[in-house]
């Protein structure tokens, strides 16, 4: 039971991915248009690295190309603050799964202003913000990357700022819930500050390898280093399983049995506790947001290795 | 790391229950009202129940009284739908949390008359009314108990009538949830055949000793009876895991990071793959309708145990 | 200003219809095929009567058709209703439009119960079963049937036995609205009681003329049997100004200025007040569910003679 | 039937207005605490006036006092772009009442980005909108004090600035909107252009002697100046009757039966085709954001005078 875990096998999984490409294009989803920065991006693109427990990363495809990991950030930033800041955190975001989309202002209304849980839209912003109380932004921005770069060991990470500018100068939406947030006092820093912030760690550029390693603390892997205490990995790990892909975690845990955050720049970071970390790439996006091939990869992935977390 | 693995540990666990609803007699929870049979359970009951992957079961209180296994049925009749009718289920029942409360019909006439999960109500009703296409109710019903006493090989289980009446009696939200889903051609047989057998497998009664017995399955133990294929057992987990809680899931998966369903006869059904299936019960409940001291103690032996499956 | 009012201004009304459905049949609209009985009805038909302050009654088209007046009979029940049992009902049924279709439960939910108004199916179901309480269900459509003769003074009124039978076969929704208002105690007979009176009076079958003399006590002509008090007759125009044509209400108002109710049989109740009761029908509907050839002639009559209450 | 029309009877009611108050002061409602600068106003003030066909004005009470019209301004601005813009505006903006209250997003979600009628703030928002378009703010700002001057013959209407930026300093609620409206494209100003006009409209202040003369084109009264088309002032009062005080509308319509606007400010604009424009002002609100005491002296002039458009 189990395929071996070596490169060999990525790259089966890669090509693999080309010849489904190549027979049904739809296979690829669709890349997302409503960030002009990220509508250029070709679509038939495909990465795939693994961090191991024994130190060694395995990789596959276009994985020095650098992409935008978007949401995944969130992932890094509700680590620092559940570092910082603790459970305190918990009184301005909840826990559970929303049901909606990604940029959904109904459940906030519904409820008051307290976002479902951190890794909606909504929730992020607020989760930024707390991280900003007290800090100049640039300050706040500095943490962020720093803390990526220390979860990587890899200094070579950066923000692409064309990235930043395109996501402002078309984010509404965003706007729209920072505004509703501090109509119920759940902001407290200027919306252009947190904002800004907020545009600026979704545009943190890296490449399925430098992911992956950023991956290793939450996987609890033995090489990687302690960032956070390992009831508050536990936690994360457990957010990201119920709510780590928007509308489309429960499809996803079913699928694949592993925690996981995906990004609209068609990044996928997946935690295989004490097993691996894994980062895919694949630009196209499917119905919920998340990458399309992608996904059918970390299927794969985990069946072929059998690292579900569901015995 | 990690307590002993043993009877005394569960003993002390109620000890201490007793003694934290003795101090604060608000951390029992409220014993839900809406099924008069249920209603007149005494909320001050507690019991534990661990199968092991090496075929002891240790338990500790109240472990030898029967109690309403509810919506814990739910993951039998999953089961057995699996098994028999295989992915086309997915067809009529979705596998995302709903973010809503159990009874809901908002998220129904959102999508059209295909509920979010096969846990909430609705969904659950459309996994009955798929197991029921083709058979006679009683023969439905013989084969759901059938299962459980398979799963916990122990034939002594049972419906209790009384419970089943007074659910039929009160059950107008069921009723509603059954026509509204009807109208959109997502039930088959007759709202009062499938909900004849559905008000049926929730007064299944069992003690905590069964119930866990009945979970070696999902648990993958060495010593459970076969009973779904394997891939089953791992997607069950997945959806007990997003969906297992109702509007609760999220917290249960943040506080306990174990699989689970919960009753609201305030049983709970957890299962920690490869280790152990743990049932509880406690009749009290919290506010999304989960036990509430079964939720605190499950909170405590994940963690004792080093069970969750996050790290 | 305005045209002079007479029968050969109906006329050509008809004969301009019948240009308009030649030139573009989807003038026509749709005819609702969710009751079998009704789906069989040919879409190009139209008839107009109009009774006046001075006793006529001005016809033109097919107005001795007759056809199932559906939903009108919501404005009798709760005329009988605020006669019989008064301002009490406002205690179970609210005054707002609800912004949602006709069928919807998503309101229905949040406000727990209490239908936001009368002409929406849960509040109209409501409606009919405060009528019903304490009297058989023979004795109810009786007494409803009979309101209706009293008000159009023409005993050749009839219920279509086929309609109600097949109402009743594909009713599936309004089963679901009735045992969800039951489980908020808002429904006090059974289902099948109350359901069984609102399949009865919605099959009620008139043609236009006795529908427009039907309507004459709403507008209070001279010549009208004075059937419940001025001032409950206000009150009836004021929530079919705001409430009479579902989610098209608002529209309506904007278009026709007048109070009026619909049915999904394709016809319309519109009352000019001490000016004429206008019975329109038309089977074809557009996407509020209101006849589309109705709806164009209402306002072209409204600004033809002037009628509007706004000024 | 009905009382005499003259200035003796408002005082009487003014009279009936603070005895009422004194004995149960809830009937003066709550003033508005979300804007600071409306939070001060004393809540025991009342005023009356009405204009008539034949050019008096009556009046009763604090009918010199200055208040902030708030959203009755929205009748001013749509009439405005009813007629410079004309039926294209209907393109961005319904004509259904909502069935949520008045800052809602929910609605908005649903549908898009149209906001549901020009009476909910995003509804103004866009209507302001719609007006800004190629013009500066300052030019259309101008143009609506304009407007109003004209309609009410009087140049004494200014704006209060220090509401209209006490509103800026609070107004998240409504940048959320306009920037949840951009994002769907249905905003075309810099929303901080189009809030800055929106903000200073809310801010006009007025007599109801002003506002009451103000409104005499809207009630087709013989000497009011002639600002839009017949047809664009029935339109006008449709809308003012299906939508004119958010989710109590249908309310209002059932216990006054006009056409009417409010503002949380506590003022009520009223009309009454070809007879008076009846302006109240009592800052006190009730659930629904509507003048409390004003709304109960509607309720009784309409009744007194006969003036309810319902027959």
């Amino acid at each position: 039971m189990g395929n071996k875990i070596n490169e060999s096998h990525l790259q089966a999984l890669v090509s693999e991915a080309f010849e489904r490409g190549e027979a049904h294009p739809d296979c690829w989803g669709e890349v997302a248009d409503y960030i002009p920065e990220l509508a250029r991006i070709k679509r038939e693109q495909f990465a795939i690295s693994v961090a191991l427990d024994d130190g060694r990363v395995l990789s596959a495809g276009d994985c020095e190309t650098g992409f935008s990991i978007q949401s995944i950030s969130k992932v890094f930033t509700l680590s620092i603050a559940l570092g910082r800041i603790g459970d305190s955190l918990w009184k301005r975001v909840g826990r559970e799964p929303s049901g909606n989309p990604f940029d959904s202002v109904m459940k906030l209304e519904r409820e008051e202003g307290k976002p479902r849980n951190p890794f909606i839209n909504a929730g992020a912003i607020v989760t930024t913000d707390a991280l900003l109380s007290g800090h100049a932004p640039k300050e706040t921005l500095s943490e962020i990357i720093q803390f990526v770069r220390n979860a990587a060991e890899d200094d070579d990470i950066h923000i692409n700022k064309k990235v930043a500018a395109s996501e402002k100068a078309t984010g509404y939406r965003n706007l729209a819930l920072a505004h509703y947030l501090r109509s119920y006092d759940n902001l407290r820093n200027e919306p252009d500050f947190t904002l800004g912030v907020y545009y600026h760690q979704c545009a943190i550029q890296m490449t399925t390898i430098q992911l992956a390693r950023a991956g290793r603390f939450l996987a609890s892997l033995k090489d990687a280093p302690r960032l956070i205490a390992p009831s508050k990995v536990r936690s994360l790990n457990a957010l990201m399983m119920t709510c780590g892909q928007y509308d489309g975690s429960g499809e996803f845990a079913y699928r694949v049995g592993l925690p996981s955050k995906s990004g609209v720049g068609g990044g996928l970071l997946i935690i295989a506790p004490r097993k691996g970390a894994i980062a895919i790439w694949s630009p196209g996006l499917n119905e919920q947001g998340n990458s399309k091939m992608g996904t059918w990869a970390a299927e794969r992935l985990s069946r072929d290795w059998n690292w579900g977390v569901f015995g």
